[in-house]
């Protein structure tokens, strides 16, 4: 057995964190420092005329960006590098940066960016999918699509054809904001002779280093990006930090002092990226028996004004859409639109939360349809060993989601619940009801992605025999540095204690990729285990050490190779593993190394005077290969189904003209410790082969499943379908017809 | 007239210290920066057996500092170089520092500072200067005398040989810590390549730079030490910061991070100077129509258990001892003795404050013996322009303290006062009385001092024709920023708003020398003159400017001066003013460039039942030249007598076998603002040819007159002669003969 992994070992940065020792980078302070803030867009789209710095604030102490000062390119690179770091003649959304203002006072520098004024000519805009997909307005490229794609497995119009039940719906999911603890911020050094450092809250210290190198002339060596501690992200701090590090950067680089820009809440929900808003039509064919013989699905996701991650995200989306189902016969198409909002962007499930709340609502129209419960439709259709996906990933592990499923329901205590109801509700204004979702999410990149990258992780040694793990991946809150660390100690055979993380920064660090898309364990970890079997094999074949060691004969062979031959490094670089491919063109293939598989259940009550939404009881069962760190997983999975919960039945972002206008926590609603069940969460453990200690990866699965197993609770509690979240009270109400 | 100077303009960095703009060094954090603290001895004198770090801490995690470790010389240089920076064999006095330790966590380096284990073998030690006269102990040098003066003038035998009055006493006076509202700190990095950065509280940097140089080998321009806003001096941050910084240096030195190191107030309270203890014995020989005719001063301070600036405050206590009075024949015996406590060291007055208290006190019993009034005895016996002080230096300044004195008296209705508490006190518990001492203080350091100092102030102008000073002086809130920005904007006939000051960094100014001493005003300000006069007549000699020259004017010479040769700088060093010449050896000659001279006069209430003393009125005036700045004047003059009040009747610091034992503020007791009076302050402005528009200095001269002036108060209430201060209720109920 192990003598770490598995094991509730303390986080690395626990103590730290508790004791406040933990350094934030709105903690730094250096000498001479500026604040900085950001103008930003009153308007949805115009037409720059002017900018005017009305008299009454000494504008002579002030350090000015903007566009015309970038030393470089005003581009914010990604995937299409259409979003300009400042807006030069055109506004495209609402809060777009504009101006950028530095002043040693914080309270000068607020009441500055209020007293500029940007004389803006209004353009006409959009604001929803319809419109854009409408071409009501042309206002990105030539057509308003920010990307599409187009997945076809066997013959759709053949299956449609055969079918003896065909069910149409249309599914929407809203926005939502990511509610990190820790707002966006950065501090920035920036000179042509020293080149520029950057102090953040990041998920993705080379995502940064890169966008720096294109805003200015520097050599990448002199770019330095180092991630303090950071409180959540959720991927909201996945692309947006390079926005706002290449904003401190241009202060700093103007000025020639270090710049810290720290969004407030309100800046943070307002001008930052959120969860893109999707419709899903669907439409399948099922034949006689219930078997699932076709489905049509339309994903449309609402990318907001730029590009940005859109086009990965919609991928996601598309790929997550027919779930973990068999069906001979699939089309998705999908597409990214443009509106006069601001940059929907990463959010953890990354497209799969909006594809699969569509599918799993879906179903169970499908199965009351058909007259089978939802669990039995579910029963005769899911995925098998050996068969395949929609993309044609054909599924070697060992899978047996019926088990899954039976396991969840009898946790739950489903059947007696769903009888006990039906006999309960009819005599009580408060109904009662339990539904369920069943669905699957990929870890890592998909598998061009992840060859793509090519990440790096490596390992290093001391003469004392302790171990430093080098990786660009972020702790931010969900467990990496004790992850990491576990794999590390198991692959060496060494103490937990004896591990340490280096902190990411790129000076320092190999690139092991973004912290994005469940990759960091699966993908990464992968890594520091085959880079810390590197280390330890380097000690063997040096003749150092023998296969079987103790703690002390590993310090003193460390102490040895570091005399004789100088630093103990490792390093281990990505390789796919056998047999997976994926066909970017025809996106079709092995769209994943592996997947989770789970079945989430929900039990709810709603008040028919109120109609107001409790979770009462709530089953997350999952099968996600090793678990690393039993309590750290557990809080992943119970973090994301609060997340999720937040999702379905709280929080509403209201628009106004493509712009957020409850951008507080007063009014943009999250769940509380009070509005969440005790959440109950369970493992299935099937090692992955190609997983470090057969882990595979586990941030983004647990917000796939609450939202479709609440609403199908719902609709089991009240016997209304209703297929759009975030389903408030007030929603519900209307879609009951007492409103 | 002058268009800024004698006007209230706002203080250059008043709008950043309300608005919290201002940064403190405890403000900045830096990443990776580790928390210092020092383990101090317990024991005032004693042989270090061991050094213990007991089990239960994580001490590999620690960088741990001692003596052995110190790359240069393990010694803090000032005048004679015995405190060391670590004590290594042996420790001198109670929380001398034996080992540093510094850590990432801050309450993990607080616990671990009280866990090390000092082994110290306890050796006989000394607490009293009675002790230290009688070598009960040696515990310093040969003879424990840290330093000892001798001023003569004329024949003292003969004097006391012809006196028909011949008056004797002893005074006394406490230590008193010097309540700096900001405690000392810095932060350091340092590693051999990039040198040594200091960021912290003080009044001197160069000498930080000076001691840095001693304990590392490095290059001067290695070592920069920057002034980050500084709550307050009052001399206290003097030499001390040079013991601090060292500390944070070789701790950053050694752990390659830099390191904070703020002390909090017990700490600041028990182990960094406080103002010298002292017992003057004054025998006086006086003639039949009251006229002085010898005065034989015996002055002893007690400097603790290392050399540091004992012999200068000594020497300032020695040149003041003999007050303003004209008295042929004077003897002034003086010495610094050690005893095993923490060094005392500057404060406000240097001295000055205790040879001071002992004079007016004992003048005052000379009037009543011979049966004079203490003013008109003092009267008879005033110095007049072309009269010789005790050093001999000739007053060559027009000086009328009668009229003072006079004016003084009226102000304070001093003589009907007198008569009215002579008749209201008999029928009252509650006793009324009214007393002054007549004073001056020297400005700037001795004649000799400043000739070695060799000060330079500098100038720069920008092509706006905005000019900066270029200074080593430090704003620590007595207004240097704003006076010296006055006389430079008065120079150069620019606006105030023109001017502005850079922060003191050793990398960016000169040395102006240190700020104490009350030269930063009357030296540093001359020089900032010069050398704004110097850039004015540059801008002249190269054609630029006319003598007669507008604003716009100015602006446009200056960007085309450096349009054409480059930065436009003026610097201008330190010369003597003519005439001015002392010696060192004899200890005679002109101690100062220029007196300040003062009349204070205090009224106050003694109840007799609980014997508190409430100082109920204060009339402050003074001649201190040209007035620069009135309200920060005033201020200056206003916290001098309110800090004089608590040295008098409230600061009392209670020793322990050479500890303080009341190191906190509730049991050390500073007078706040209900035990002040509302404090009424008058100048006379009598312009000093050499002082920059004719000012002198005004830091210290505040601090030497309340003492006396209070306890002669009391004396006329009470009739009771005390004189030992601080005077506690307790202490007078005995003195009175209640307690």
């Amino acid at each position: 057995m192990f003598s770490t992994v598995g094991r509730p070992v303390p986080r690395k940065e626990g103590r730290e964190k508790v004791t406040g020792e933990s350094k934030y980078v709105d903690d730094l302070c250096f000498p001479g420092m500026l604040h900085g803030a950001t103008v930003r867009s009153p308007v949805p789209r115009g037409r720059i005329r002017n900018i005017e710095f009305p008299a009454g604030l000494p504008w002579n102490e002030f350090t000015i960006v903007m566009a015309k000062d970038i030393p470089g390119d005003n581009c914010v690179p990604l995937i299409v590098d259409d979003q300009p770091y400042l807006a030069s003649e055109y506004v495209n959304h609402p809060e777009e940066p504009v101006v950028l203002l530095a002043h040693p006072a914080k309270y000068l520098v607020e009441k500055a960016r209020n007293t500029v004024r940007l004389d803006i000519e209004p353009l006409p805009a959009i604001f929803s999918i319809e419109d854009s997909l409408a071409k009501k307005q042309i206002i990105w490229g030539d057509d308003n699509v920010l990307k599409s794609f187009l997945v076809e497995k066997g013959d759709i119009d053949a299956a449609f054809a055969e079918a003896v039940h065909i069910v149409e719906g249309e599914y929407r999911t809203g926005a939502q904001e990511q509610l990190y603890i820790e707002t966006n911020g950065v501090i920035a050094t920036a000179n042509p002779e020293e080149g520029i450092t950057i102090w953040g809250s990041m998920q993705c210290p080379f995502y940064i280093h890169k966008a720096l190198l294109k805003a200015f002339p520097l050599a990448p060596e002199k770019v330095r990006v180092i991630q303090m501690e950071t409180g959540g992200g959720f991927g909201g701090k996945e692309e947006y930090p390079s926005m706002l590090a290449g904003h401190a950067a241009l202060l700093a680089w103007k000025s020639g002092r270090p710049v810290k820009m720290i969004y407030d809440r309100a800046e943070d929900m307002l001008a930052t990226t959120k969860r893109h808003p999707s419709r899903t039509r669907i439409r399948s064919a099922v034949s006689r028996d219930g078997k699932l013989l076709g489905i049509d699905i339309e994903f449309i996701i609402d990318g907001g004004a730029y590009a940005t991650l859109s086009s990965v995200v919609l991928s996601r989306g598309t790929i997550h859409a027919a779930g973990p189902y068999l069906c001979p016969n699939v089309r998705i198409r999908s597409q990214a639109v443009a509106t006069n909002a601001p940059p929907h962007g990463a959010f953890r499930g990354f497209g799969a939360p909006q594809s699969i709340f569509a599918l799993e609502r879906h179903l169970n129209t499908v199965a009351r349809t058909i007259h089978l419960t939802p669990d039995e439709f579910r029963r005769r259709n899911f995925l098998r060993r050996g068969d395949a996906t929609a993309t044609g990933q054909v599924i070697h592990e060992s899978l047996n989601l019926e088990a899954l499923l039976d396991r969840a329901l009898d946790l739950a205590g489903y059947h007696a619940k769903v009888k006990a109801f039906a006999a309960g509700n009819p005599k009580s204004k408060i109904k009662r009801g339990i539904g369920f979702a069943t669905f699957m999410h990929g870890a890592g990149f998909t598998g061009s992605g992840e060859r793509y990258l090519q990440s790096v992780a490596g390992v290093e040694a001391t003469p004392e025999g302790r171990v430093r793990i080098l990786v660009s991946s972020t702790e931010i809150g969900q467990g990496t540095n004790t992850m990491l660390s576990q794999i590390a100690a198991e692959a060496l055979g060494i103490d937990y204690d004896d591990v340490e993380i280096q902190r990411p920064d790129t000076s320092q660090v190999p690139n092991s990729g973004p912290t994005v898309a469940s990759r960091t364990c699966m993908v990464v970890g992968k890594l520091v285990e085959s880079a810390a079997i590197g280390l330890k094999q380097t000690l063997v074949k040096a003749g150092l050490l023998l296969e079987k060691y103790s703690r002390p004969q590993f310090a003193g062979a460390c102490a040895r190779y570091i005399a004789q031959f100088g630093p103990l490094k490792s390093y281990s670089q990505y390789q796919a593993p056998p047999g997976i491919y994926w066909d970017d063109d025809a996106y079709r293939g092995d769209a994943y190394g592996a997947f989770a598989w789970a079945v989430y259940v929900a039990e709810v009550a709603v008040d028919t005077t109120t109609f107001e939404i409790s979770v009462n009881d709530f089953v997350a069962l999952q099968e996600v290969g090793r678990v690393i760190h039993p309590v750290l997983a557990a809080g992943q999975i119970e973090g994301g189904v609060a997340q999720g919960i937040g999702y379905a039945i709280f929080e509403k972002v209201v628009w106004q003209n493509g712009r957020m206008v409850n951008g507080q926590m007063t009014n943009y609603i999250m769940p509380t410790s009070v509005d969440v069940p005790s959440i109950r969460v369970y493992f299935e453990e099937t090692p992955y082969e190609y997983g470090p200690l057969g882990a595979k990866g586990i941030g983004e699965l647990p917000i796939d499943g609450p939202a479709p197993a609440v609403l199908n609770a719902i609709e089991n509690a009240l016997g209304l379908a209703v297929n759009e979240i975030p389903l408030l009270p007030e929603m519900l109400m209307e879609e009951a017809g007492v409103g």
